[in-house]
């Protein structure tokens, strides 16, 4: 009933022809006329397998057809295909042989959601972070040019309408025609990033929907030209353009690609997957920089998924038949009141917050969802600003407001803030304006995997001089901590993970904390030993510090909350009293929490031992997240052991 | 007879009307046509004094029309006007107050090269790296729209032609839009970025000027219309754009910022003050997001700096009647042979090693003679590639270039390179591509002050997993290092400073490095102290142990060359051997070096004296070098002292 495929079903042999594709080669013997029963199954395939195994829902369904043409029309591995955030990409990984191991996607030791060279040669870039395609594309299109084995090889970078607005897609597009070079960039344009898209160029893009006819009409010369011989797209040297006279023959209307020297196609229904097979073979012999702009409908082929795009970028378990998610059923078990969200405690203090503070506005780029934004967007319109996949914008943007008297809150995710960290820098820290980073999905992301982790915050902003550095250990300290921030004055940041606070808030007002100032959470007779856990390890940290001293080995916990400036009150206590510490943090050992703590023990002479843990020089691949904790040894039963090791050296 | 300013200078009385004018309100005093006056006697100052205190020179030339036109006809500082890349803005700083100052700019304690708004309130932003004005200024007015006291003030981004073609500058264009504003940004295209400009956004911008008549006629049709009531310019509520049709009708040519939605005016010649004064006022008084483009000379009235800008963006002590600078005269003190510049011996040997290997390629973003990535560029065209002001860009384009089989030498200038943290980290160092980043311009940088320091890059570096860091103490290990990078297989930094390499260089073969292995440079019978040194510092460390050693406290110095991986095996026998070590490093203290140093005593459980020398937690104003160096604590003598201080505790 929902995903309004019904009338082709009769067709389709269910996996009738999906099961003979083992590789884009199977693919291309297929007749052209075939391709559209592949879409079918592919759609099929995604709405059987997305229901029961969460994923990217929407933009995977919506790309289909421009991944079965794709690799319908070109040789791929041996031509380069360049995703951009590849989370849209799930049918080229199935049509790329990995539809056997597409059940277990984004489980441990299962194939990753998103492109991953390290998994298959048709997997060319990581594809983790928006806007990077074209650059990387283009890197390879220039690589080959100089190559005699791979001169006549294609690259491809494909681009959704929300990526191309990030400032590297456009450094990118503004460097693709400098050399000789035969990149491809195809747009797939469905109006939408996760949240509804913001941005000019957004806006821009759309009005060529209403030019359709002029732009078929331009096509239709440009190829007449072509073959009677007016427009040479000769392989050989530098690309030979339309002049311009003919140009403006062709076209009345300027375009901001062809003013930045690329040649514009389109727009194109990226649905009808035939006609993109023709396109994109007249446009694949023609040399130079070139843009092919498609129409694609997220969510395509589901009909309650393109009916709520946003809801179902990454809609959970959900009924194929009747397209009911999992979470409207179990009256939402991933927010129960008692177990918050740590980004829904964000959005409603946030709120909070400004009802009492004019000056207060909140940022965040294209994750208003995301992050909770957008309930400051809700209670105060003008006060919330959703900037776009432009996470260096949004940060300097935010020096800009608190220059001129606001204190902006930027929740940005943890891993996409490092896109901003010269703007942190440069635009914030060096004037010290009072900007408020609240820093989310911090630490493990869990099935997201390697590009989405938030593990080197702690580190990179800990060595800005004036950058204070805060993460909560549970919602009340949150709220605490988001309070303070009204009238610090200096920038600071706030962060703290994914998921689900696992304690509910039982006080409910927020209080002003202490700068630097820790606190001690259990205080035990005879304590030889100290656990001191900053921000979401808290909870780990809890239950290791309970069962030692159960069994025995007398254990203090203490909550750090400030890595900068540090509770040195703490530390020097420590030093002297314990015969070992243990420092449990979320992100990186290197240049992190532990690392704070030996830096200031050595400067001071003391000698205590340490068990640093955190994640280790390593990159942390998906699993969920208890088993990537389990996995880097910062889980409760890690810090037991690193307890009992102090304790065995130290012989008592 | 060089500044072509001959004719004009009979009607001028030398510092007649400059010296009358303390703040932009003086300015505003005068007749406008006493303008062009106002800006004559400003270059005849700048010549003056930059001719005998360095500077940024064309740049400023340049831009002292634009500057008196804004200053007249904006009342700052209640109007924000937010430079892009401050080092045009000499002629701001002398007309707001700082002219008595100027004589001793980028100099200890006197002002700085760059806006600083610690320094004035007609400083609205920090302005050191390029691109950031759009969107800080966006911050700015859209903050005033909702202050009652500033809605009525106007904010004016000024954006040089290279900048705004940086994927930050991007993104603030195509945010311009989203929210009621009166930003006004104006664009100071005078065809160059410090080297030729790059990008085809370049390359569209000149093509405006052939069509300058046409953009005059819009102009006058626009300010017709205006006039008539069919343009509604309303400061309340959202802005009244012009309908579709009617815009239609004036314009017959899309622009590249009017698709971004930000109305366009220009080109104008932005040399004429008298017109500038009445386009500005016209412009002013239109609501909503605008873009004036005005065409100016860099150097504009000195003939020689006319002629070769590149060379004249800061030419160092020049004669200002001849012309002829100091380099010049001097057969290049600042690059005698034996005392070759660190970039030089960089460029040269990244020519010596391509011409050995056709993977070799070279990278840089605008700064190609800064880095000498010009030496690759001339000596294989096709192998040098300048993206612009487009760091981010610059190593997603390596790693595409890496990943399809070249090795990238991409040079960056540290502070720069932080805007490409997430480039390195998603787009290199995930897939461990062997992209190999010569940071230049690393450490202590001198006159150009907070902004452009590299003394973060060690830090940020270490905590990426896979990353090799190192830093050469001289020239033969800076070549060292290169060659041993051509055959890494994961991502490598090389940094160092700017300036002269303190030693010629003797040994005229690189020779492959062992990985992870320092070496030692010193090494004293009974030496009970340790300086264990990385980078720059070398030369420093050499002079403090030689004084040390002969002043009886027996030391021995180590030149640690890899910060990543760590020569563990030095260290182990550090912390045995010696009572206490120091360590030195031109970067901060913070997760670099230092503390790398402490990690690993800490983990193994050692407990010697260490000693950490380098930035501390703040930010280094503007000075020389060894001002900087002698106040951050990392001079040959700190290092003496904080050996003594080591000894002085041992009791020995």
């Amino acid at each position: 009933m929902a995903h309004g495929e019904d009338e082709k079903k009769e067709n389709l042999t269910e996996g009738g022809l999906l099961d003979r594709i083992k590789t884009p080669a199977d693919l291309r013997r297929l007749a052209v006329e075939q391709l559209p029963q592949v879409c079918g199954e592919l759609r099929e395939y995604l709405i059987r397998h997305l229901s029961s195994n969460p994923g990217h829902f929407a933009s995977s369904m919506g790309a289909i057809d421009i991944i079965v043409a794709l690799h319908y029309v070109f040789d791929t591995p041996t031509d380069n295909l360049v995703w951009d955030v590849g989370h849209q990409a799930y049918a080229h990984k199935i049509l790329t042989g990995r539809k056997d191991d597409f059940p277990r996607q984004r489980t441990k030791d299962g194939i990753s959601g998103f492109p991953n060279p390290l998994e298959s040669p048709y997997d060319t870039f990581v594809a983790g972070h928006a806007g990077n395609s074209i650059s990387a594309a283009l890197g390879m299109a220039v690589a080959d040019m100089s190559n005699p084995q791979r001169k006549d090889c294609k690259t491809v970078a494909v681009i959704g309408d929300a990526s191309i607005g990030n400032g590297l897609a456009f450094e990118g597009l503004n460097n693709a025609s400098n050399q000789h070079n035969n990149l491809l960039i195809v747009l797939n344009d469905n109006d939408m990033s996760i949240d509804p898209n913001v941005g000019a160029l957004h806006r821009y893009l759309s009005q060529f929907l209403t030019s359709k006819k002029y732009n078929r009409f331009r096509f239709r010369t440009y190829n007449y030209f072509k073959r009677k011989g007016y427009i040479s797209d000769t392989r050989k040297g530098r690309v030979t353009r339309l002049t311009n006279s003919l140009k403006a023959f062709i076209s009345k209307q300027q375009n901001i690609f062809e003013g930045l020297n690329i040649r514009y196609f389109g727009p194109f229904d990226g649905h009808d997957v035939v006609k993109l097979v023709k396109i994109l073979r007249e446009v694949k012999e023609i040399e130079g920089p070139r843009l092919l702009h498609l129409h694609t409908v997220k969510g395509k082929g589901y009909e309650v998924a393109e009916a709520n795009p946003t809801t179902w970028h990454a809609p959970g378990k959900f009924d194929p038949e009747t397209g009911i998610r999992q979470k409207e059923l179990a009256s939402k078990p991933e927010a129960k009141p008692e177990e918050p969200l740590w980004q829904d405690v964000f959005g409603e203090t946030l709120v909070e917050l400004a009802k009492e503070d004019d000056s207060i506005v909140g940022v965040t780029a294209a994750m208003p969802s995301g992050t909770s934004i957008s309930k400051m967007m809700k209670a105060y319109p003008e006060r919330g600003f959703d900037v776009g996949i432009s996470e260096g914008h949004a940060v300097t943007f935010a020096g800009g407001l608190a220059k001129s008297g606001k204190r902006p809150f930027v929740a940005i995710y943890s891993s996409f803030l490092q896109r901003a960290y010269d703007n942190i820098i440069h635009d914030v820290a060096i004037q010290g304006l009072p900007v408020v980073f609240c820093i989310d999905r911090a630490g493990l992301v869990g099935e997201d995997g390697v590009t989405h982790h938030g593990l080197f915050d702690l580190a990179y902003l800990r060595l800005i001089p004036g950058m204070k550095v805060t993460a909560p250990g549970d919602g009340e300290t949150l709220r605490d901590l988001m309070l303070t921030a009204t009238t610090t004055n200096s920038p600071m940041a706030i962060r703290y993970p994914r998921g689900k606070i696992p304690a509910p808030i039982k006080r409910s007002e927020p209080q002003k904390l202490q700068e630097g100032k820790g606190r001690q959470i259990t205080n035990t007779e005879g304590a030889r030993y100290a656990i001191l856990s900053i921000g979401a390890t808290l909870h780990s940290a809890k239950e290791a510090a309970k069962r030692l001293n159960q069994e025995g080995t007398a254990t203090d916990l203490y909550d750090m909350i400030w890595l900068k400036p540090l509770d040195t009150g703490i530390l020097d206590k420590a030093f002297e009293e314990y015969d070992g510490i243990v420092t449990v943090e979320d992100g990186t050992t290197i240049g992190g929490f532990g690392s704070a703590v030996a830096e200031y023990m050595v400067k001071k002479g003391h000698r205590t031992q340490i068990e640093m843990l955190g994640i280790d020089d390593r990159w942390m691949h998906h699993a969920t997240v208890p088993e990537q904790k389990k996995e880097a040894g910062i889980d409760g039963e890690a810090i037991i052991e690193a307890i009992k090791r102090i304790k065995e050296r130290s012989g008592k």
